[in-house]
């Protein structure tokens, strides 16, 4: 250990031990969030020092702490503390948080988690597994099942007492809403608690008036991606999340939504980039590795392919070498305006700005976009490789290849995401590979083959 | 006109005719996000029902209504409808959508938005100009005036009464805390409305227990970008804005906060590709595409360079085309490394997970990944060279030039954004075109450099 990590160490134990200490005083100075990070950094300098600290902090304070620790940290959990302790620190957890905690301890020990599962009570044990029964794309998976909810019949005030008492006894937190059911649980609107402040507390939930009452619910078998769109669209709080008989299951805040939003945005562009979201939080340099290995290799496949199609034209290029020079400009010029058309749309897509029926306007809006500036590009080029070559028909040549692959780009920088999601196909996976593969292959093709036919 | 256009143009009228009957009535059947998109379809096939119609919606739900379109929409707003019914509009706006939108018309029509303004009342005036004079980094630009401030000496029940008040009113919605002052207006901290509704009206705010109060605050000259990382982080539903007397300013919600990451991601993914997130998004394919045509030029002038360094090599490619075969394959290797590193840094770095005090640490784990997959790559392309053209020399060559350039790849990818972030230069805009200038540069140089040594 160098000296500036033992004293960064030591530092960060004296605060995290403050902390602690206040904590069992009732006073709380830090957000969770900053003690995660701080003891990150100690996990990171000293893994046994880290253990020691995990061991001491408060169950309750703990599940503050893990929920803001990424996933590697989660997965691991049961090797650092007790799977006694584990346990406790769960039930104390939303059941969103919990159920995630252990997916993750799962994901990297099957048995310990189903450990930690039977530790808990019978009532936590059916939720997490009636949560984690979702698949990722299901609304349901990201719902907690804490939420307030209130009978049309009920007195606000009687059911204020109730809010009270759960949230004293930390079940409840981030309410945004009371969800009004009726007696068999079947969702009926939710009345913020802007709207139900103002009333009496004598008065019963069905005394107020409908337009008081929002009518916003979404099924837990829905997709989860439509959620972020009514969020960000309609600007709200929480969600009711319902059954296919309209029964309250649970609700989505709109914290989950930013986290989930935020996970979204990173994994779009990593995608584009040819690198895996999940696999770049892990700790593992190996695993990151392989990951991008992976499409390193795909990439070397496609790039092969650009060179057998060279290959094809190896002695009109021994004729005239300055092909070989000029030759990676019209591939590269098709590649950035490919990407630019893909970009543009992928994103607008996952925005719900284009949709499957806008297909045909976007593709013209490309095409149109990409040709007139292949013509410009072609005049540029045509010209630069005439003065540089001093050869009339080379810049022909490359003015003609430029507009072909410009064209090509922009279409398929369009039509490629389109298809992939007509295929239900995230369109930001894979996508930049087959759009570089056509951009380079149309690029090499038409530009050595024009050479080859009005060169030779 | 086609005949799907004229049917699709008759129910839209239809439904917004409908939906305005209803509203007069006092009915709100349609999200006005949903509004705005059908009458944008409106606008798109016939621009004078669009006009006519505009005319006919009452100011209040146009407000509503106009702060779900587009900037370009509300750009040419005064030439749609009379600046007098667009000075009623944004009366009905809270503050920090009403700036917006003068702003949104000065850029298109500096007097038109002069004349809207002077049509408002002294006061609405002030706000509109105080807002508008923040940068668009500050915070202050982000947030609204309409907020609901109570003094810690007032009963709780007054306050909800003046609330009631201004909620009829329309003055005031999406109100999750209480904030509160003292007699100056400096800010005491705010309780959420979860743990006000918990109180009893004959109550004083000073009576509430210190750990009900919550203490973030931000101030008004601060850095935007850090309040999206604030909200994500400790999970806020609403911060106050502070002036540098930590007087109370005004307020940002979370729903401003998520329009702001979508916007920030969407403009970190575009710059990536060359493409600029304002000009995106407006109509003009003409603007769109001159806008791609710069960052394609930059591309051209470095395609050029990199065939500068083939040029060099001129006579090495005549003796041997295998090169010219082989050589964008080390080019097309390093870019691709390159931006998988270049997207994980930028993208880290704006999520705050890396600072530039990381900088060494990222810099060691990217050079590390991309020295390890060059060696493999290298191993691999060389057998792949060497079966191809029965050159066993050519296959050391290709296979040194491989790990050059994935280890420079890995390095620059990591070091540019780095550098650009300390220079305050946003790391995602140009990154890409600097990064592939390197790899092309590098790919080519030391691939065609090793051939001429070792081959000729």
């Amino acid at each position: 250990m160098t000296n500036t990590n033992i004293k960064k160490l030591e530092e960060l134990i004296y605060e995290i031990n403050e902390t602690i200490a206040n904590y069992k005083n009732g006073i709380v100075d830090d957000h969770p969030f900053d003690i995660a990070k701080d003891l990150q950094d100690i996990r990171e300098i000293d893994f046994n020092e880290y253990k020691s600290i995990c061991k001491k902090i408060p169950s309750e304070l703990f599940a503050q702490i893990l929920i803001n620790m990424p996933t590697y940290i989660q997965e691991e959990i049961t090797s650092v503390i007790s799977e006694q302790k584990v346990a406790k620190v769960t039930s104390n957890m939303d059941s969103d948080d919990a159920s995630l905690l252990i997916y993750n301890i799962s994901q990297k020990d099957e048995s310990s988690a189903q450990t930690v599962l039977s530790k808990l009570n019978i009532e936590e044990q059916q939720i997490i597994e009636e949560l984690n029964a979702y698949e990722f794309n299901e609304a349901g998976a990201y719902m907690q099942k804490e939420l307030f909810s209130v009978n049309l019949k009920e007195n606000i005030g009687d059911a204020l007492k109730r809010l009270k008492e759960k949230k004293d006894l930390h079940l409840l937190s981030n309410i945004f809403h009371a969800f009004l059911v009726d007696d068999d649980n079947s969702f009926l609107g939710s009345i913020g608690l802007e709207e139900l402040i103002l009333f009496e507390r004598s008065q019963k939930f069905e005394e107020i008036p409908a337009d008081k009452i929002e009518h916003y619910s979404y099924s837990d078998k829905g997709d989860a991606s439509d959620i972020v769109n009514m969020f960000t669209n309609y600007d709200l709080n929480a969600l009711a999340i319902v059954d296919s008989n309209n029964k309250l299951l649970g609700r989505v805040t709109h914290n989950d939504i930013s986290t989930l939003m935020q996970e979204q945005d990173t994994k779009q562009l990593y995608s584009l980039a040819g690198v895996n979201d999940k696999i770049e939080e892990e700790e593992s340099i190996y695993k990151i590795g392989k990951n991008r290995a992976f499409w390193l290799s795909i990439n070397l496949i496609t790039a092969i392919l650009a060179s057998l199609v060279i290959g094809i034209f190896d002695t009109t290029i021994q004729s005239l070498v300055a092909l070989a020079v000029l030759m990676p400009i019209v591939a590269s010029m098709g590649g950035n305006a490919g990407t630019q058309t893909l970009t543009v749309t992928v994103r607008q897509m996952a925005l719900g700005d284009i949709e499957y029926d806008d297909a045909k306007k976007t593709i013209i809006k490309e095409v149109t976009i990409s040709l007139v500036n292949g013509f410009l590009f072609a005049v540029v080029i045509g010209l630069i490789a005439y003065f540089w070559f001093k050869i009339p028909l080379l810049g022909l040549v490359i003015a003609i290849s430029m507009v072909i692959n410009l064209l090509s780009a922009g279409f398929f920088g369009a039509v490629i995401p389109l298809v992939l999601e007509k295929f239900k196909i995230d369109p930001a996976i894979g996508s930049t590979v087959i759009l570089t593969t056509v951009t380079d292959i149309v690029g090499f093709f038409s530009f050595l083959g024009l050479a080859t036919i009005i060169l030779l």
